[in-house]
């Protein structure tokens, strides 16, 4: 019920034209979600300036415009991941200007630049660059939410010196995105060296007794720092949006 | 929002000693689910008789005896499951005509006898004496529900004539409960001979590559018989509360 | 035997031309589930209307055209499930009027419309796009089975009022088949609303520790919502199936 | 050291041209294994006209051609399994008066007709029609080692009166191997109605919780029937093999 | 129907007193199988002197003793194994001259000396000494249902020169059982130096990444010798039962 | 090398006593994060006030209580998870002013109270009275480390309408952290009610195919709701701990 | 066939009193591993002073003690590994000389010192002190093998200070054993550290997701530092004896 | 900090041109690692002849060829592995000299002959021939490291004489690579005949309950021979990496 049809029913209530008990049994039947949870989602949308996202996996090409163009319209503002290369090209032919991220399988819409609403730096570090494709979507969608973010790159833990030379960075970050495959021992080293919120991302790069990213999945949770949580293998748009949420600053 | 409350709110709307402002604020601000799923919680139990039930498993004796003494004053009903021999006693001690059903670990307390809301019967079906507790729980869930129920027990696939001997009755029921450990072949037996709704049940008896109900399991969801559904490992309450629902007749 | 063989046999007996040991002997080597269950499959099939069901999935489109012919011919209704397109190709070739449903992968040969064997309501509900087709396999099975059926779609757990919306859909169903990929915690919260049998169905849909539809399975098999009965991974069939026979009216 | 060789040294030692003390180390340093393992592989080939299987799998055309020219040249039978199209027709191009075994996948050369070493039944009983070819790859190599053997095809557990229809037969065998897919249970129904030795064979058939084959595995390594034996998923190569083990008379 | 009561129905059609109609109804309605299943476990109990085993595990003594009693007053030869020290002290106390087997865990009871059904030599071999329980399982199963059968006890293959001095022996038997834990290697070894049947068991001795068994069944299903079949972990008894059946004598 | 004798050494170059080859050896020498790393741990723990953490497990009183007199006499404060109660004992008879969180099975030691470093609020949501002990972990975990914290008990997602009259509060929280046993649906509900921070935490409260925490483990990995991210099973010390990283102000 | 013996029947055939033939039969008739296996046990007790290890788990006192006695009288060496308190003190009433080492659960008996058969050094490295009795195992290995073996404990990579610190010692060592629980991760960052052989050992030091040992057993054999070979979880033993053969010079 | 960077702060510190305050926080900051690692890893690269090797699998032809000509330039040597057809090509193109390994998958460039720093034999022994791939990829990997290697193939369990002839080649080895799929039972019997250091490598050679190379790796996990060590499945870089590092001659 919206709110202009609850106040008009009050009127009628109060000018007699409908009875208390009919005025009773239309408020109790109204689905009252639709009053709160459309205003909810409203805000998160302007809150937030990313109200949903495309998960381009599984879509036709045409499936993806679409959706594209509908929530372009109405929120000016659209990330599309796991995007197909003919999926793609059909969001390029439809957005001449859209930003094609193509290591992270992402697309992004915006018809102005998104306002900073995070104000600390996310920070993704990945170990291999077999893992780049997963860091680079948590970069990317942290960015498109409105965070600043960076990546470094190739810090593997087999070689730490690589990573060392990175804790300035690593200790100036607000949160951290670490993605892993193989066994998946970066955000417990980097956990380690850090106080900031981690999130983990496992990823699926390995074989073998890998199973796919259930092994770094595993090291992740089991990690010895303390102060890591994880995400699913692969799941880079998650990491990013998380690190996001973190780094926004408290409403007053 | 209790439904007094509204009324009383709209007679201050239509007397004009509530504004249609503050109405309408204070009926938004009412979150609606007091209204409305308070109402359904309480047409739950009216209807079926069986508003919640005390999951022994995991609680102390006093827990238990405080919880049914708070159920009980309330709907004059109470099913308890998975009771330890400790939480037993104390049961009995608290209710003195409480029903105590050993095997199946259940106690139930009644204040009159239950309605019979299902009129078909509701058969369970049990492979091996070592399923019988789980057969039990589902026995004794139905019945407290109101359901008729019935129990065959010991007709295990690898001595067919025991099974089909009771082919009759099988036939005849309403909706079958069907419990297994080992491999869990019965429910795709006893699914060919009926067309009737049949929930099978796994159990965890079994050892080595049984993986303590797994076998039996997985073997129920892939059923070559149609229209066989699962619930989880030794969970014979589910089955019971499933056969009960599916055993009562439609609402007009 | 045939009843008629054994009407000739027991004439037999009485003109003395069978001796009584002999029509013992004969009458006892008759495999019996030849009078027995012959007859059942044909009751089945009368009552049912759906004697038995085309599997498309790795048969070749001459076999799978091969058994409709043979089913078509017999029972008037034919309802073949996962039908690749060149399999669909030969059916409509060789029944210009089946009715083909794409996006569930199914193909329904029927000579007239199916009666009405359940007057209750079969409710699909459906929590993400990429569920459909599972969904809607549940839907045509019912139908095609005798069963009114109805679809809510895109009503997944993380926007709640989309699914409170249709609250009084989901209170009004006899049986309720529920269908989700991901986390599979829709079942669960469909089930804390209504007091209806409900069947759910987890999907292949997810990706890393989803396994190929595990996690939702595991997730349905431990829901806390009570009654909730599960299928195997995408086995919107069974589903569906399993929601007639308990849709169908009790036989007096 | 082959015979010959052991024969010339003790000449030697005999005639004094080699020393008792390098005779008995040229004898404790030679791999005792030629001369006694040697034989035992020549005697097996001798014994159960069925000395070496290609595995098709993986092999080029040219190898399978290659091992199969060298095997026939030495025994006279060649068995070749998981031969691919391509080696197939290799194999006939070489081979013009090969058997070929389109469905099971086998390729039987031999020079002239088996032997009856066998001479009980094999009988290979399947639940569906999609594990046929693995009923026949297990028909094939017992019966190419030259056992007797038949097939009974498609008598699943949910429609009990097909399988009950070949009691007769089933109780005829001297073994029996039981092939399913699914849930796996005719091992167990089967068992229970005969007192042979029986292999069972899981098939890879299935979907979702199958785990492609496991479900049936399990199933049958946990059944309820005694006696029941079981080999890798879709094996029907190791089932034939050792029911023709069991069904060879004894060596006196 | 009991052929006594058969007869009578035939003889009332001779007379005329019942009609052919009437007869033909009950016959039909009488469940086959009481004829036919009933007659078939007769057979097997006086075939194989082995009509049903006690499965100790999870009964009560006074539940052992009793099955026990009925059995042996029917059969005079029980098994029973997996028997507690209490239910075996109950067994003694009930059978002072029951025969215990203490590591085998078994028990038997038997009034005269078992037939020597199975000419044949089972032999049973074992990996480590902590495998002999199961290995011992399975020479009681064997032995109580009339094969001879041996043991070779400690031939793991880390220690080849041991198993390869009981080569003639391995020879000699008619079907092998062969029982490890660990890695589960000794079945292929064995079965490369035999061309018997061969019953592999897998045992659970192990710790860490063996999973209470897993380790060894896996290795044995995938075993790269032909013609092992295989049995559950610590299933001692199915091997022994297994080899007993293979190592009966064809029926004429 | 301590500041104190770097300082020394470059005493020494410049006076001339020390070489600079000397000096640039020793310096090189140095374990270089004797300097770095020790001060990194040292600033740790100035600014979390939370320096190190006894995890009671496995480790008998005696090592409990002489950590703990380390750690307090170094920090003035201390937190101990999973103390058996003979170490909880054993703690106060040491530190009569210890506080002891008995289900959460906690004991902090303070020589003061703890400094609100985070200013948000930390909400713990919790589904069923069996995962107390976990979400009062984490509770206890995010205070003592300086957050405000506070507990929403027993809202599970089978009955809505407790969850969603708790609305305002999820909304008004700055981080939330969500526990939840058997299918773990709780976190993809709330995730979809609010755009925060989300750490869920699986519990193994269930029983059969949960697999102790697997079941909803899974589920929370493939949650529908974005930014959640997960903890071990059991982990509401991680989580807490995660959630106050996410609660403290940035650092300028 | 003893070497006496072969010379005896070589002698035969000199002297004439033996065929030719006969000779050859016997000789080939003897189990040549007899001969070389025995001969090959001998010298390998001789050269590794390690000819038997007891493994104490699952035996009684009174067996370890036997086993220990007869290995002590023949070989002046022994390790028993994994005793159980009670073992522990029947291993001392019988040898009152024993070195017992509590928290590796191991016991040595030796006539006289270990001779030095390794020269270098045998590093063990271990992340948590839960992790101290599986290390400590490794590191009585290696030195009642005969390995100069040293242990550096409690340096977790979550502290890479406490590791770094000890540098020099880790690229000293010949080979290093590196022990850890929780995510497994030590192994990665050691084995990037120095180019020695390293074997990792998983422990099951954890819980949840960590499926006592999986996780980190899991993640070393997904190590992305080369050179890494991995052993069951807690096998401590089979590191330590591992290293020591590493670790051991070349024969020439 | 370079050396000559740290001699000339040394140097101002002298000459009074930096304060020691100055020079104590420019020592102080410089990321310690940089001196250090550094060179490590140049030591590293010298020592071995192999500073880093490229993983071909997931890497364009071009990313391949750009890596090797920069390892190339600056090492002289370099080892691909998991090479794609193209990118073989490629590297050809790019390098006419370079050795191509086609079954093993590798490439290696090569300025000048390997130094043979490892003076004892690496042997890898291999069970079947699809296993070869995976053993010559670790052959290929320990000669290019500058070991000698040699390979014995095609010596299954199965037919042990095959292995037992090549008795004094397993013996003389420093180091031996066993390589096996299926059951993976290679290593245990190999394990028992030698005293030397034993890689194990399970390869995905199989089918069925084989789960791509879980079976052989748990069977090789569980060796019941000691001193068995192992890598991950199929990764025959690793075994060979391992092997060669066993096989280096300790520094002085």
């Amino acid at each position: 019920m919206r709110p202009a049809e609850l106040r008009a029913l009050l009127r009628g209530v109060r000018r007699g034209s409908v009875s208390e008990s009919e005025a009773a049994r239309r408020i109790t039947a109204a689905p009252a979600e639709r009053l709160e949870f459309a205003t909810l989602d409203h805000q998160r949308a302007l809150r937030t300036g990313f109200p949903e996202v495309i998960l381009g996996q599984g879509k036709s090409p045409a499936q993806v415009v679409g959706i594209a163009r509908r929530l372009f319209a109405r929120h000016g503002l659209v990330l599309a991941t796991r995007v197909e290369p003919e999926a793609r090209a059909a969001l390029l032919a439809a957005f001449p200007r859209a930003e094609v991220h193509e290591r992270a399988r992402c697309v992004v819409l915006r018809r102005r630049a998104t306002r900073g609403a995070g104000r600390g730096m996310v920070l993704v570090v990945c170990a291999g660059t077999a893992d780049l494709p997963v860091a680079e979507e948590a970069l990317v969608t942290a960015r498109t939410m409105g965070s600043r973010a960076e990546l470094i790159a190739d810090v593997g833990v087999a070689g730490l010196h690589r990573l060392l030379a990175h804790h300035e960075r690593l200790r100036g970050a607000r949160v951290l995105v670490v993605v892993a495959g193989l066994e998946g021992a970066l955000p417990s080293v980097v956990g380690g060296l850090v106080d900031r919120p981690l999130v983990a991302v496992p990823t699926s790069v390995g074989y073998g007794a890998h199973f796919e990213g259930l092994a770094p999945l595993l090291a992740m949770l089991n990690s010895c720092a303390a102060g890591i949580t994880v995400v699913n293998v692969d799941n880079g748009f998650g990491a990013g949006y998380a690190a996001h949420l973190i780094n926004s600053p408290r409403r007053t």
